[in-house]
């Protein structure tokens, strides 16, 4: 008998997202007829997964944040066309954030727009680079600067995935759960205390509830305020100073938000009345999941990658900071005094 | 006394558009403020109304549509980034098609997004291009292949502009201002009958007439469709062979679709029992506004990109014909067929 699989639906106003938690993926052929599907993954998961992309007209990308950007899309867009990709193309982007966040964007541009639909393979992508809409590229040191925002008809979790997933991307995936806790939910805060990556790798039944989880806050959050006027700005906590150290660093993302994490609970307590003990509890959790919380770095160039952050609005920067763990608010703060505490941290 | 100019609106489901007829350039400083302003306009234009731009920061590109490609959003893109250009900043593309095709993409992908309007300074534009939502880029000889659909916040006509339109540019104008008269609008179709090129020339009221009247058309035509399942197709009316001989060509655009048109009466006449002497009405007026009829161009190159249209769903394509003139029907006509009556044109 055929147990026919429901998604969880998130609505927004014009689109709704049927999200497939913890089913194998070859539900994709059920959802999509085989002769319009064009798979993008990367080198590494298609070496990895070969027997999953037999069959189906496949991209693959180069792996690495340093291969997001323009060239990339250009070579995408030059095989859909070679692959008489039409307005009935359905696309999946397979992999991590880079790919899907670069396959989600070349599908919203080809032919003014085609479907498409994630499989996200790492914890981060999992849990976040594929939730919420935003796609893009890099431009030179500067991140997403180049996207629109536009959903996927679906996303589909198979945990087999995370087998073959590196340790590094473990630890760079638990960076944004634990963005998640801290600005959101406490009682996930103490779930991951009392947890490990170790714990996590060896319980797939522990890691389906973490990620489900993880998927709900964001998707909520994001549902609350489709515009970005509030809200989902809480999302950057962290990524501010974050993504100005990933780009003059070799830094992954989740190593650099972790100390941007740290730095923006230092601006927390100089603006928000933030407690010095909570920025500790956040600092051990941190170093539990293997993430730094200092780093010597390039001071004056992240200062100057940081002015050309989307979200400076004239001479202001509007930061996200904590009022305990579990909550945030964004606060205005001007470019000369977050420049002082900057330089003090 | 300051009379208050008030605009049309064009009032879509996401959003509006408020169109300004006949009104001075100057308007835009009193739309938006002159920090947050970033003109595009190309070569031509700049150097012809240099007065209009000094004060505003403006990015000026290389004219033509061999230059409407990933090359030019590439250095309008840096150029922004070396204005810094934020989320709060506004873009008005000033020129003919070419500049508010490529302005809206840049300015709908920056940052994933910000404000624009658009300047058209071209018949064509004024009464098409900047018209509908539609911007994006071609790639090698694929028309608009990239892109997306983003609506300005606001159009702009200043008729001045038109003084130092080229003839040329005039004639490729009026081939859309025909198809819209083909289409939609007997009457118009008249009108045009008793005018010409220099009469309309040497009437400002007369060629403000003509420009509000096929913007109302165009206009129409997208909101009462807006996901482009329907009555919005038919402007693609003369585009699909058009475009494709386009490409094949050194013709304009005008003169492409004219000859494209011709070549959809014949279609019509085939599969839809278009009558041959209306066909000649159109002939003969697409002649009197100096546009070709004939022309002899590389057919199996022609029909090799004509396979990659963006309309091709599968075997079949979406073929635009004529029931009568001031009335049209989409037709889906298979390869094969539309394949023999394109050899026998």
């Amino acid at each position: 008998m055929i147990k026919k699989i429901l998604p969880q639906q998130y609505k927004f106003s014009e689109k709704k997202v049927d999200v497939f938690f913890d089913v194998d993926f070859s539900l994709i052929e059920t959802k999509v007829s085989k002769e319009k599907l064009i798979f993008i993954t990367d080198e590494n998961i298609y070496a990895l997964h070969k027997e999953k992309f037999s069959g189906i007209k496949t991209i693959v990308i180069k792996p690495g944040e340093k291969f997001k950007n323009q060239q990339t899309v250009n070579s995408i867009i030059d095989q859909l066309i070679n692959l008489h990709a039409d307005r009935q193309t359905f696309i999946v982007g397979i992999g991590g954030g880079v790919v899907t966040d670069i396959a989600g964007f070349a599908a919203s541009i080809y032919m003014r727009g085609i479907k498409f639909a994630f499989v996200p393979t790492s914890i981060l992508a999992m849990v976040d680079a594929c939730i919420g809409g935003k796609n893009g590229i890099d431009v030179g040191v500067y991140k997403n600067l180049v996207g629109v925002i536009n959903h996927p008809e679906f996303l589909l979790y198979d945990y087999t995935f995370l087998e073959t997933l590196p340790d590094d991307e473990w630890i760079n995936g638990f960076a944004e759960i634990i963005k998640h806790a801290c600005i959101k939910d406490k009682e996930m805060f103490h779930f991951l205390e009392q947890h490990s990556i170790m714990k996590f790798q060896s319980s797939l039944k522990d890691i389906a509830t973490i990620v489900k989880r993880n998927v709900d806050i964001k998707y909520n959050v994001v549902l609350n305020d489709e515009q970005e006027t509030g809200e989902r700005k809480l999302l950057n906590f962290g990524h501010t100073i974050g993504h100005a150290i990933e780009n003059t660093s070799k830094l992954s993302h989740g190593k650099a938000i972790s100390i941007g994490m740290i730095a923006a609970c230092h601006i927390s307590e100089a603006i928000n009345n933030f407690h010095k003990a909570e920025t500790k509890k956040i600092s051990d959790l941190l170093t539990k999941y293997e993430l730094p919380v200092s780093f010597s770095f390039d001071k004056q160039k992240t200062w100057e990658i940081l002015l050309h952050d989307k979200k400076k609005s004239g001479d202001n920067i509007n930061f996200i900071v904590l009022d305990k763990i579990g909550s945030a608010s964004v606060k205005p703060i001007s470019l000369h005094q977050l420049h002082k505490i900057f330089n003090s941290i």
